[in-house]
């Protein structure tokens, strides 16, 4: 069992913790709340992978107890369908409504109208810990590097490009399946960062995950990009990409920038 | 009282009906049917505008008698979550987990990283049934008016470009509200037909929309775009953008491609 199968663990009758570490301030990962859920809601679906998932946010997540339920709203030949939540003792902390089916089925590319980001060798880009003007619990768990010319933020010196790219790992050598992609979708620094706007915490939404395969072994290359900031909110696109340069993950979250 | 108000009517006991020709080829439109849930579902919310909104696509809509249900799972200050389904007598039609808010706040742009797509005036865009190899009941009810460059599809001449932009407006001349931008994100062509590949039905999965802003007066400006086509399924994105340049959605859904 590696940490992330520990911390991830939820039981047939839907008892599950939400472990201490996993965190970015104090605050469980949206990432690493969206993997639990999965795990049990991919258990209820009867399915080994997720297809398409989408968690509302509506809690902080607090290291503890807690519950994955869920039911099933339609199983059929390929898929199934489920609407669920993680649940602490007094409110749920996420919404989900999730398909999931088996992805471990061809996977021919027909067209790919983007390839994966450039990136120098996984040991040239920055692990993210070294890049951040605050500890993020979850990074002593992932390894995380970024691209060098994301990388800026930190120092203050913002390129100015709504980007975020960098490879992923977990930290004690897991194969990342694609339970580990629901975390990976929310465990880069915000692109936004790298804007010359004044930026804090900002709070996901919505988080909607599409797996389009299982990832092939080793780390995946990881690109997140915002392109509009307005109303108060913004959206945040990402791509995974395994070692074979498949996409095996696309997501999109919609955020709030309290400060717009 | 408009064609669009009348179909997409939820009572206040969620009682509703799927009006005929609002269809494709005798299945009502995906979007459509959203449009119809998130009516309900806003009522059920007490709120007036789908923030952000996903769709699971469950069984074919047939014109008849349908409900909306739904529970709120949070209510806060600013967002109602709400979880719910479109149901006929017998089955799921499509399950739904959307929050729900007041979008008519201010619309400062602070970053537009793409802008609007350049299309000519829409006297000089072609109407939808006239680049449609097949009848769409839906476009007697809509102005979908599509960029020339984008309709070779229809006469076997593909751009090989996985894009679909034009104009959209009401054919009653209904002004364009936030439930209308539900409608939006599934009434254009897929983009993947103007690619050299086999195209015949593209079953929606999931569709997920992001509503960013209450439109202006006026008909909107879309952009639907395919990056990935592989392992039997593809994504689309679209952006919706008001008379006044404002990006009002986002949209992205993922669908089946069988042939692949």
């Amino acid at each position: 069992m590696s940490e992330f199968d520990d911390a991830t663990h939820v039981a047939p009758d839907g008892a599950c913790e939400i472990y201490d570490g996993w965190d970015i301030g104090g605050n469980a990962n949206g990432g690493y709340l969206l993997a639990i859920a999965a795990n049990g809601l991919r258990q209820i679906a009867g399915r080994p992978d997720p297809v398409t998932i989408s968690a509302h946010f509506l809690a902080p997540g607090k290291p503890g107890p807690t519950t994955v339920t869920g039911e099933v709203v339609k199983s059929g030949r390929r898929f199934a369908t489920v609407s669920g939540a993680l649940r602490s003792a007094d409110r749920t902390i996420i919404q989900v409504l999730g398909t999931f089916g088996d992805q471990s089925g061809p996977r021919g590319d027909l067209m790919i109208g983007e390839p994966p980001p450039d990136l120098p060798p996984m040991a040239e880009c920055s692990p993210r810990n070294a890049a951040s003007a605050f500890p993020v619990g979850l990074m002593s768990k992932l390894d995380v590097r970024l691209r060098p010319s994301d990388t800026g933020f930190a120092s203050g010196v913002k390129s100015g490009v709504a980007e975020m790219a960098g490879w992923f790992a977990f930290a004690d050598g897991r194969p990342i399946d694609t339970l580990g992609l629901m975390l990976i979708a929310d465990a880069f620094p915000p692109a936004v960062f790298n804007l010359d706007i004044p930026a804090g915490w900002v709070p996901t939404i919505e988080l909607t995950v599409h797996v389009r395969a299982r990832p092939a072994p080793g780390p995946v290359r990881c690109r997140f990009r915002t392109r509009y900031v307005h109303t108060g909110m913004l959206e945040e696109d990402g791509e995974v990409w395994d070692s074979d340069g498949v996409l095996v993950a696309q997501s999109r979250q919609l955020a709030l920038l309290p400060l717009t």
